[in-house]
């Protein structure tokens, strides 16, 4: 793999530092939150759950990508508000998906990290655009992208000049139809034995049932994933997408302690909130 | 499916009229030329055998989507005007790949056809700045996109009103190596079942090697295609990018006239030039 | 492939004569008949549809591969009678297919052609024992086998001494859920390419649902097969096993005249019955 | 899946118990050994580690499913001794695969479990005979077969009246090149809802490349596999098969104690040899 000039491990593997934050470091950074914003009350409850599990960043879409013109399409930059406001409240970073040129814009100062997601990997006018911001990148695999792809993809964006880039497994698709995906553990392996960049796993996604997820979360953990983003939504029976696969807040929390203890076992930490405003 | 509310058949299929070539009517309509625009005399040669061949529409990347970012990335607008001006003196009419709203207001007025690629079948924002346009799109099937995904994507275009949708079948993603992707002709009956927009096929993407090209255009044809998209090089051992896939002049000459008679033989036909300009 | 000593192709292609029906001639071979042996009468109205069609071969399980214990197994011995007379009634050839050490003794002699199934492909001990057989074996390809595999499981049974093996694709495994398996129509070209072997294709499998048969069946024969394996069951809704899948009399007699006339157009026949007991 | 009469999970889940070793327990079990059996000294060297490593079975392949008939096809009863005799010299229970009705004859009695492996999940003839045994059978999944399947596999054997099944998942078949196969964790937890059967992990497979075998060891035990299947090798450089993917057994003690403290964080054990001999 000649072209991934700026992605390939050369030595050892890259720590991307937001504000207090840092994800491919020893800690396994926790990022939490409900699938689409809906309301400030959602996100705030929300974001005291991630605070008390010992989360770092809170997660919220926007601007969402429904297979069916007809869906929910998210809140745009009202939900943007109440994201970043509840986020301030508890202190976390805030991370949420961008779809294109306009939703960049929009977002562009107003969250910490912008998401690139499975369907818009190969969105290479996206990629570029996201390779001049200074805004760190969490970009998703591909439903059906190999690794050499996904770590192409990140090159795209790290090729324009910004170095901070998250990978992040959320599952492939298979003929098994059990799971909404197959979550693809080597993969984390073999991102992280080709690419120097951090690697993270949505086990939510890949589930699409939230009985499944505390087992991918630890399984990730233990496998040397960088961090989990989980979807959790203070009532999962009345939210507006992927309420099937979002946990309660108690099983956030329990999820959250389980993590803690894996992490340990396999030398790293939980990253405490740090208490300082950046 | 309730929303496929535009793409849904109900009753017949629809005829998509572009000047004065039908793809979905009772001609198979066939669309030859080059991956990549490389240079006048390379469209022109490409334009002269798609005419000799019977084929109406000439093909020609200026914006390519490559896995790499290192990787040629098309001629541009310069590339248009070969593509144009080859295509004018074959009266022939131009296709050409799309890859955000910056590519498409370049190509606006300049072709007669956009492609949408199957890398960007659910890049929303772009089917939407599709969905505005007057110009027809041949949309492809993602690479790991099932069948309902593909119609719910030309639902987002037709939901924009523009009613000239044409779906084109190029392969997908499965465990098989011997071929870069599997072509899936089941696919293109079943969209033919569920919605009633014309249904291309490309077997070059999906064979990934020329050897194979023909055994897949005919199946194609037999299995029902609404026409055929096709890549050929006048030289392919110097293209810039898919040689191995594109078929030599004389073998895509040999192949027209086979589907020729494979048409007549599922009772349809393929469409002469009109020798019209319109 | 150094390991396809005897399968690998060499130069032409082989025609496998069995009685007076070739397969891989100039001829493309009609098979047909139910997914199970059920009574008597049944296969004789198959047998009729069969011979009206102009088909050669009759096809009818005895013993049967089901995913569930607890589901119908088949008639064994007594439906081999059912098959064999009505076979003969019809001066047609018999296929059915083998499972184990024990089905393969029980057809010994009964029979004109074995079958392995798609479950068995890798079922070493069955393919040792089917090539020290002296009758033909139609070999399909396992739902998840690369053609490279399928070759190398033919070559189990020719490195045994049976060299009249039959290839048959029946399609492999994916993640679309509109169809019971995807067709892999390039694998019969792949394999024709590296292989002197005979190749079928069975649509029924494939689709899983009669209404997509036709196009595949036509697909097939455009994209080179050498025959088709067709499920018809005189009364389809009253199946005991893949009764969704299987094409009535009338669908079955129209779709043979389909397929001969596309046999035409790619310069091939459909053979007749010679009519002369063998 | 009314069809799991016996296989289904009604409330808790099953311990098997094997002369002195519980698979399903509190504690994850350790399998380890090479690929194929090639002499005494191999199995004795690997005995001795996998002791070392607190493993309690002792693995090795004598009847070798092999892709092509030109392969070593493994040492026979020969193979059989060494690995029964290495084993008792460690106090180790034994394990190897059958393939066919002769293969399980001549193992009776000879080891203490059974294994069928990927390509035989679906060789029902096989199965029934395994479900007339009294000895334990570790099933693996079939390459391609869906969760569902694997358990109606393990229904049959269980239906014939042998209630000791141990469900192995040892990776799909996917689009990805870059490991053998797509290791699927959540099939194990799919599994073990639906299934009150002890469900066991062979990351050796799945990764097929020794450098990805402890993050995916150590992600299945986090994510709840009861025990886990791996290929180590005295000197995997000359190992006659698998050798890739065969850990060193420095490699294999340095993971077994790093399953040991997974283990203890998930609220499980490795269970201790109780040096008894049985």
């Amino acid at each position: 793999m000649e072209s991934l000039r700026l992605a390939a491990r050369k030595s050892g593997r890259s720590e991307i530092r937001i504000k207090d934050v840092v994800i491919g470091g020893s800690a396994v950074v926790l990022i939490g939150g409900p699938c689409a914003v809906e309301s400030a009350e959602q996100m705030q409850r929300a974001a005291q759950t991630v605070r008390q599990a010992g989360g770092r960043i809170l997660r919220g879409g926007v601007y969402k990508p429904r297979t069916s013109p007809y869906s929910f399409q998210g809140l745009g930059v009202e939900g943007l508000r109440y994201l970043a406001d509840a986020a301030a409240a508890e202190e976390l970073l805030t991370v949420t998906e961008v779809l294109d040129e306009e939703s960049l814009r929009s977002v562009s100062g107003q969250v910490d990290i912008i998401q690139i997601g499975a369907r818009n990997m190969q969105n290479y006018q996206l990629l570029k655009l996201a390779g001049r911001l200074d805004t760190p990148v969490i970009l998703k695999r591909g439903l059906a992208a190999t690794v050499e792809e996904w770590l192409l993809a990140a090159e795209y964006i790290l090729a324009g000049g910004n170095a901070r880039v998250i990978l992040c497994e959320r599952g492939i698709r298979t003929f098994e139809p059990s799971t909404r995906n197959t979550l693809d553990l080597s993969a984390v392996a073999v991102a992280q034995e080709l690419c120097h960049l951090p690697v993270i796993v949505d086990p939510s996604h890949a589930a699409g049932r939230r009985e499944l997820v505390p087992a991918l979360a630890k399984a990730a953990v233990a496998g040397g994933a960088d961090g989990l983003l989980i979807e959790m939504h203070p009532n999962p029976a009345e939210a507006k997408s992927d309420g099937a696969q979002s946990l309660t807040p108690e099983e956030f929390l329990r999820l959250a302690g389980e993590v803690e203890t894996l992490a340990r076992a396999v030398g790293r930490s939980v990253q405490p909130v740090a208490r300082v405003r950046t």
